[in-house]
This record gives C-alpha cells, sequence and structure tokens, in this order.
C-alpha cells in the first residue's frame, strides 16, 4: 500500500500542534476535526467566518471539503461526518444549514452517516466537524 | 471499489437530515450514531424505548444491529463501538448492561474496540453508539 | 480478508467489560479509548500515572503505543488520534506535551490527523484518546 500523505489545503492555517489537517493512505482518507475559520492569512491568527451558526456551519464544511479535494476525494467518498456542537438548541437550525449546504453540493452517492453530539469547543466556536472517507 | 450503499432498515424513522443511517462502501461498513427509538410508526414521532438507562442500552444496540444487518455485517465485524452517555454515574450499570447483550449474541470473534465518553444528547436520550465495521 | 485479532498488551488492565483495547482485521487496526492508567499490577485496580495533565497525557499516549505494537503497528501507520479532554483550559499544555512526544517518537510519516474535544470522564482522569490506524 502507498504511504501516508498528509493533504494541507493552502486555505488553511498551520495547526496548532504536530498533527495534520487530513491524511490519506491507500484509499481511506482522515479528515482532522474542522472549525469555522477563514482562509488562513500570513501573519494573521486563525479567525472564525462569524459568530453565528450560520456562518461556522457553512465554513467548516468548506473546510472539510478543501482537505477531501486536496485528497483526490470529495463529498461523495465520506462514509461518516462527526458533528459536535455545543448547544442541544442549535440541532434544529444546523440540520437546516446542512441540508442546505448539501443541496447544493449535487451528491451523486447516498449521503454520510452521521454522529452528532454536544460537546465543549474553545471559546466562540459553536461547531466542529471530521470526515471519514473512503475512496473508490 | 463499489459504489457507496445506503443502508435503510425498514424498523428506522426517516433521518432529520440529508445523512444515511449507515453506508457501505467495499469492505467498510459505517453506522451513524443511534439511539434508543423504538421500530418506526408511520405518521408518528420517534419514540424512545423507554426512559431508563436499560430500555434504552438494549434499543439502541438492536437498532445498530439491524444496520449492520441490511449491509451484510453482523456483531462480529464491528471494530469500533463509541458510547455516548450524559452521566458518568451511568458506566458501571451501561457495562452490565452491554456485556449481557454481548453475551446473548454468541460472538465468535473477539469484542470490538470501544470508546465511552460522556457528553449532552437530546432532552430524554441517555446513550447514543455508533459504530465501524470491517467485513471479510 | 483475514480474521479480527483481539491487541491485549500484557501492561493493560482488564478492559471493564466487553471490549477489546484493540483489534485488528487485515490491514485496518482500531485502538479502543485509553487513558492514564500505569501498567497493570495483579490483584490492584487500575492506578492513573498521577494527578496531572503532564503526568497523563504521556502515559496515555503510551498506552495507544503499547497496542498499536501489538497489533504490528506504529505511530506511522496512525490515521487518527481523537483527543478527548475535560477542560478547554487544557488545550495549550496539551498540545506542548503532544509535540513533545511526538518528537521522540521520530517518525518518518506525516503526523496523523486529529480531533479535540471537551468531555466528561470519570472522576480524576483528564485525558482520553484512541487512535484508527491502517497498516501497510
Amino acid at each position: 500500500m502507498s504511504d501516508k500523505t498528509a493533504l494541507t489545503p493552502s486555505t488553511h492555517t498551520t495547526p496548532p500542534a504536530a498533527f495534520s489537517h487530513g491524511v490519506r493512505k491507500g484509499n481511506i482518507l482522515q479528515v482532522a476535526g474542522q472549525v469555522g475559520f477563514l482562509p488562513a492569512v500570513e501573519g494573521q491568527p486563525p479567525t472564525p467566518a462569524g459568530p453565528t451558526l450560520r456562518e461556522q456551519t457553512r465554513q467548516t464544511l468548506e473546510n472539510v471539503r478543501a482537505i477531501l479535494e486536496e485528497g483526490g476525494a470529495g463529498w461523495d467518498d465520506v462514509m461518516m461526518l462527526r458533528v459536535y456542537l455545543t448547544d442541544t438548541g442549535h440541532f434544529a437550525e444546523m440540520n437546516e444549514l446542512y441540508n442546505a449546504y448539501f443541496a447544493e453540493q449535487g451528491l451523486r452517492q447516498p449521503p454520510a452517516a452521521r454522529t452528532t453530539v454536544y460537546v465543549g469547543l474553545p471559546a466562540g466556536l459553536l461547531i466542529e466537524i471530521d470526515a471519514l472517507a473512503v475512496l473508490d
């Protein structure tokens, strides 16, 4: 089998520790937990797309997508999305945003499985998502 | 490799968003987070098997099993179970229920690995479980 | 594909329920959630390496490593590490400890992806980590 490759989109900030934003080995691709940070700007700290769930959900999904694409995959290859929210009161709104996002993506395969749980996240962050993909 | 297939047992309620209860692609099968909902009844909202950990744990495991079987797999194929509880005080009882359940399943292979953490879940739900399986 | 094999390092305490510390099937290896318990001593209950994040983080990573090695894998094969902390205030220190640990491991491949979330853990435990590896 092939080596493990780090997936580092140019839009992404440097990880804050010795981990990769994503890795691919053979046909398995794992995306690290993504949050709603805007594309990285040289010399500036990571900045969320905005304070709202709406802004952060869309940006988080876009950040997952960038890593999938860096590894030659797309949403159709994703088997599992883990969604971490901070507030059970956000579930309905997140689902609306999630459905709207994926309606735009033109999936040709069934959507991924998903688990949503409610955890603590760093201050100001309302959502985090990671993904496991299996390529053809 | 084969296409990604959605796994939707007839007992399951429609997912509340654009995700699959389970997906299989090649020999990898991922089960979405399951909770203790009873088999779906047309026109009725999802209903937990009961208010207790005992009722919900057994139903949740049965819901995971239904998805595994829909994909041609069984407990022996499961590599990892993620158990989400809401209260650290439930750990001992969940383990008793877990052991009793699997003692009935007649596993011929070693049990899956497991991680148990304590998170928030929607009101009334005490346990959620998801699973990763690798088929022969 | 081969059977599923349980991975049980001699250093590990018996799991408190019907799960495996790790399993391998084919080229997929899953490590169960590890905490900072010291190597098992016959007849004694599991004991954390110490009360601090520093002590527990190192021991937890060593416990993950023992399971990887039992399955013929190493850190270079790890695709994903899930880090569960109990306090967002521990993130910076955990990253320092994490970086120092992996700097010593002499990785020849890119580091694994990672998700860090903040959950409840049993009293006295500050960190839990599980791992998914894909072997060559």
